[in-house]
């Protein structure tokens, strides 16, 4: 058993000693030091992933049971996470003046990378000696490889649910008929190539667009794996241009796209694009939405709605990056009215489609939902007919995929609604900006001269905070920053908003989060068997 | 066809009649204008009643399908529902002060009371002149209408769901082996007698405990139906009576229990409660949601938490009130901490057992849904166990049941985001207190001597509603209205919280609520396809 389990670990480690070389401009004593951090993190995951490797090859030979290899894929998933965070921790980083990245802060930032989600933690990348540039990148190639890894190892070697598998089974031509093993190793190598390809295209284009070589590799990198990682403070919007949204808004829409589509319309054109069910629906989805909030957000008068122009642009990229699960910013949303940010937040729970680099429910998953739903509704008062449920033109026999999709959204909205009442329960009203007792103490300590002012005002927010019982924004803000992060998108509502972060929350808040979003992006069984003791038992 | 849906309409027509004998006190001019009233409604009812009746009984002697069954209790409900709003309609109510009730909030009422949910648009309940005494009676018959009508249609004659029947039929001792039509009208006129016969014994008790006959009847009515109307602004909390309230609790429970078992426990004893795991469920989420918010209400020093009793006796009524679908109110609970109040918006899904007059989505579906996703998760890293669903010692053979109860969930996840969608969207700033352009206008109209101060304060408000974007209230508070109708319980959060009610919602808004009351109490199906427009293409 541990044959499988040790080979599957090598695979995130071999990772960081690439980053380190292909970026190390260890500029200033900062930097530097940085780059020393890198290097430790990365002997450290080196020599972790070579003893493991060895040990791995003594057992090799034996074959690799599914349970195996849902445990493979979710160790590995935690070591990456673990490893990932070492040189955020090893190089000094502060997620804002004085404060010094904490472990779960550096897991935070690195499973959301890893998973990309882009959410962070860091308060501010362009005052210099917070963030060095060398763990700026590393951020933004955590994407890269998250997204590498979950096109090579969900969508081509484990399959993206059956519907897609049969799909792939029936459509893909070429020359690899002769076994499976080869087959899904074509399949990887196609997948990958196209990954890569796309995101030198989208390097290349964003340099030409105006960005240095620096920032088109990272931004490519976040759209690309949707991740939604920027090295600027104001995100994409940094830019103010329009040709860079669009360009980002069409390689966001492919992002998010079946990769098995995308290689059929290589291969054959783009009538392949429409002709699949899951692809029209995805479009379909976007456009609504966009036509929804443009114009709710004019008659509403929202801040970036002055003219068509401005609002479609504004409209479609914060829906795409939003349903594609990549969660860059150009506008404000938080500030939009409620149309905009209900259907933003419902979007949350659609996202990308299967087999994409995309997180979130998938697109399919709510084709067959509704049909599953309206197969029932009609099985109800026309008990006698029978009728087949059909995707696309053919027939999904497998009555298992119906009922799991059920289930599938069923233990998403129970982990959602479970992590969202620890989080109002347990959370500090503190991270909402509400003074208690606790924080003028820890205030007190830090900023001597400052406090007596902010006590003052504080004060005054305590008794109103005793009168009104509770803050309504808690209960809201806590189900958005669950969303965001279970589906791997990023920012969310208030607290954790477009123009915010994650840096307020408690720890305990954070490791919840880390733990949100690895369940979001391997798709929660293989994670979620780990803690069944039953799985443990040898069969 | 008509047959069986003319003798289903004649059924709620008869009741007005029946109300009005039972109570007619019409003292002043204005109550023996209500009375007026209530007279034309009864004869408009009666009329329309034997009409349908009448036209029905020609028909007679075919077969009852299906499909007709449920059109005939869709299409009962909403006959009820508008014949049920005449009353208010005709005797001059008020909602406030100078605000006659419309024909949409009167048939809100009316839906409240006959689905027992509860909720209200009326302000004030209290002040002469505002609401008749003989409304206020027809109000709490409603409820009581309501739920006879639940338990003899739908418990006894309908049955709640394969599982219910099927315990019955194993279960159920007695006479009646002859056949199913004998059994049935059997069945229904035992829970018929157990239901009237809890009815007179709480009102006894209350009037004991000192509550006048009138105040008596109408209380007992609220606690058995699960409604929750009362005769008061301050609802039962008015009485500030520990035994009162504690008598409530039980009588809640009772209400919240199966007929079924209440039916085996009067034959054969308590232990037939304790056997039953839908029933040791219900008492378990009771306890522990009590036990949390009592550890957490005490914790924050919540409002009437000072000590371990009023700490007990709060939570402990508040969760069954809610749990059970009531709706009663003795503590605001929306000043609670946020532990408090998110864990009583997530009790607003499980509702009481099936086979009670409780609404919600039933304690059942919870045991097999748990056992459902368990089971699930097993087979996905243990393919070869085949295990068979069980709930409480035998074998639940019809993979149907499982299938339907994860489809329920499904429906009900989505008409809830639709409409917390249309509700944010539509829903006028306006009714969380925000000032707008229209109501200043609306308001100067009305009261223009005030309108000057109010304007100036209001500029303010728009200004910093302009700055702030929304308000993070509003989706909030529209999800919890959203539940609390939907549920049928009656109260929810923020605007519609324990000491709010349902007035300041726009007519639309009020036409939503009314539409999902129904959809709740019916449980969906027989409502929503009578929207399906193959359901009324002949077979």
């Amino acid at each position: 058993m541990l044959i499988g389990a040790s080979m599957g670990f090598c695979l995130p480690f071999a990772f960081p000693a690439l980053a380190n070389r292909t970026y190390l401009p260890a500029a200033s004593a900062f930097e530097s030091q940085a780059a020393y951090g890198l290097l430790l993190s990365m002997t450290i995951s080196i020599v972790s992933g070579a003893i493991l490797w060895l040990s791995g090859r003594r057992h090799r030979g034996g074959p690799l049971y599914q349970k195996e290899a849902m445990a493979i894929v979710g160790l590995s998933w935690v070591m990456a996470t673990i490893l990932g965070a070492l040189p955020y921790y090893l190089s000094g980083t502060q997620i804002a003046a004085n404060e010094p990245i904490t472990f779960i802060e550096a897991m935070f930032e690195s499973q959301s990378g890893f998973s990309t989600t882009g959410a962070t933690v860091l308060t501010d990348l362009e005052t210099p000696g917070l963030v060095p540039h060398c763990i700026l990148f590393w951020r933004s190639w955590t994407h890269f490889l998250g997204g590498l890894g979950i096109v090579v190892l969900f969508v081509a070697i484990l399959g993206q649910g059956s519907a897609g598998k049969a799909m792939m089974r029936a459509e893909m031509p070429g020359p690899t008929k002769e076994g499976s093993m080869a087959r899904m190793q074509h399949t990887a190598l196609v997948f990958a190539a196209i990954y890569i390809g796309l995101n030198l295209i989208l390097t290349v284009i964003y340099a030409l667009e105006g960005m240095s070589l620096f920032d088109s590799m990272c931004h490519a990198f976040g759209t690309m794996a949707t991740g939604g990682f920027s090295t600027y403070n104001r995100s994409l919007g940094r830019f103010e241009s329009v040709t860079i949204e669009y360009t980002t808004v069409l390689f966001m829409i492919l992002a998010g796209t079946n990769f098995t589509i995308l290689y059929l319309t290589l291969l054959r054109g783009p009538q392949a694009l429409f002709r699949d069910i899951e692809f029209r629906t995805y479009i379909g989805f976007i456009a609504v939405a966009s036509v929804g909030i443009v114009f709710f957000g004019m008659r509403a008068g929202d801040v970036g709605f002055g003219n068509i122009f401005d609002s479609s642009r504004n409209a479609l990229f914060q829906v795409v990056s939003i349903m594609t699960t990549t969660g860059y910013g150009t506008a404000d949303f938080d500030k939009w009215n409620n149309f905009g940010r209900g259907a933003l937040l419902l979007l949350m729970f659609v996202g990308g489609c299967a087999g994409s680099t995309g997180g979130g429910l998938k697109v399919i998953r709510h084709v067959l939902f509704y049909k599953i739903l309206r197969h029932e509704i009609e099985k109800a008062h026309r008990p006698r007919v029978v009728r087949l449920l059909r995707v696309g033109g053919s027939t999904v026999d497998d009555p298992n995929i119906a009922h799991g999709i059920v289930v599938y959204f069923s233990i998403i909205l129970a982990i959602f609604v479970f992590s969202w009442l620890t989080l109002i329960t347990f959370e500090p009203s503190s991270t909402w900006g509400v003074v208690t007792e606790q924080t003028i103490a820890q205030y007190e300590e830090k900023q001597p001269e400052e406090a007596v002012e902010r006590i003052e005002k504080s004060k005054q927010e305590i008794s109103e905070l005793m009168n009104e019982g509770t803050i309504d924004e808690k209960l809201l803000d806590c189900a958005s920053a669950v969303a965001a992060t279970l589906n791997n998108i990023g920012p969310g509502l208030g607290v954790v908003g477009a123009t915010q972060n994650y840096a307020r929350f408690s720890q305990g808040a954070k490791l919840l989060f880390v733990w949100l979003m690895m369940l979001g992006r391997v798709e929660v069984f293989s994670v979620l068997v780990l803690v069944f003791p039953s799985f443990w038992r040898r069969i």
